[in-house]
């Protein structure tokens, strides 16, 4: 398997970080994801777009610019033809003297399998456990998972697929997903601020508008109780019902009519999305 | 330079960790740090204790043990003999398969040069600036420091440290160091929970009882304007007085007498605690 590794293509086995690197040192480091579809890119621009505006938050330069890097993961993908796989792009730190001080970043982009999640989780939903956490800079996507990993295990005691964090009262966002309810009059509500936003949120919130009413908001843990339904949102989790939240079982216990016409509804854009598109 | 590799003493440059580690990936990953005075390592059982205690609750497990770790360590330093240098002992979350699980962590102990801070800090102070922050399982030493470098540029424009963080009207610790006040009456006060226990806070919280009262407990930030002295401790801060937080002037906007003194203290106890101790 190969990887890009700053300019070049390499073998996977040498994509290898010193110690040195601010990374490895102090967690300084941003990432995208995306999953590929007949080894074509989902939401490419999308992702690229997000990528370099995390790069740029944190003040890393990539070592490519974004055509460079465009074509190069297109040359990777062509190379490595890995069906149902995923297309990570790190940019670390960068070896610092200090220890403290930004360096000069490693580009690291990693094709990888993607494990299919259970059905089950699509047809019959996920359950949810509440926290209060609030995510480093909600807004850019670090490689900071430490809580995600810390509470596995009592993530899976519970039966759990992963953390529903808020703050304030707020609720914001999953580990790895965005969250959403539907309201008694079928109006779809999420969170807006202080949040990483999905590129999937974004696809879905445009599917919605076009036959839902759609608010995008603070989102307050007293209006859970009076969801119809719940649904998050993300890269593998695509449209995923959530049945329970702590001991809160969300309308019936199943997914929802809005829910599952999302599903159906973000499948099939996802095909016209990739037909249409330019790459 | 030689650095610890999991078992073995190798060249520094040959410390390399592969990007599919649960560090690069996910910010997975424990340390700590310590000085040598007259390459003896200060407070060397406190900083194992802490760093095990830190790799337990991130469940990775140290491919040496305590006693196998010390006396590597001890060569290390032998082998090398840099002078006003320190220990970094880092755990990583390993090389994960799933990017999510945790896999076999690897050990890299660096022996680094430290570059002295300004006499100035010492003899005048330093500046903080507040901000509304709680950091991840803040018990634990993880790797994660990026708030402080998110925030570098801002910090240094106003001529401060590092920021002083605070949550819920209360005060923690800074990015990298511990946070005391000195009240009207000559009582030193410290937060008490929520913060990182610092190796060097222990000790001084240990002299400074000795001649003052003493307080570790909740610190609301509105007791900063009641402060008649403040001051910080760490393994490079030492003592280190604090003379300004945002626009508050503390005393006198010099150091103040309990600050000097503990100071005076702190550095005659080192000296008496290498001399005493059995490595």
């Amino acid at each position: 398997m190969k990887y890009i590794f700053n300019e070049q293509i390499i073998d996977h086995e040498k994509a290898l970080i010193h110690v040195s690197d601010l990374t490895l040192l102090r967690a300084y480091g941003v990432f995208d994801f995306f999953r590929l579809v007949n080894l074509q890119p989902l939401f490419f621009n999308d992702h690229l777009d997000r990528f370099f505006n995390s790069a740029q938050s944190l003040r890393l330069k990539c070592p490519l610019d974004r055509d460079k890097l465009k074509s190069m993961i297109l040359e990777l993908i062509s190379t490595n033809q890995i069906q149902n796989s995923g297309i990570r792009i790190i940019l670390t730190g960068g070896e610092s003297h200090s220890g403290y001080s930004i360096g000069k970043p490693t580009l690291i982009v990693i094709n990888e399998p993607i494990n299919p999640l259970p059905k089950s989780h699509f047809s019959k939903g996920v359950k949810l456990i509440c926290y209060e956490y609030l995510r480093d800079i909600p807004e850019v996507k670090t490689i900071n998972y430490l809580m995600g990993i810390y509470k596995m295990p009592e993530i899976q005691a519970k039966g759990a697929l992963d953390l529903l964090y808020h703050w304030n009262s707020k609720i914001s966002e999953l580990t790895r997903s965005n969250f959403f309810i539907v309201d008694q009059d079928d109006k779809i509500i999420t969170p807006g601020n202080g949040i990483l936003k999905g590129v999937n949120r974004k696809h879905v919130l445009h599917i919605a508008k076009t036959k839902y009413e759609v608010e995008e908001r603070d989102l307050f843990m007293k209006e859970l109780v009076n969801a119809k339904e719940a649904f998050i949102t993300g890269t593998t989790k695509k449209v995923m019902p959530v049945f329970q939240i702590d001991d809160l079982i969300i309308g019936n216990g199943k997914p929802g009519p809005v829910t599952i016409e999302l599903q159906t509804m973000f499948e099939k854009y996802v095909v016209e999305f990739l037909g249409s598109v330019q790459i």
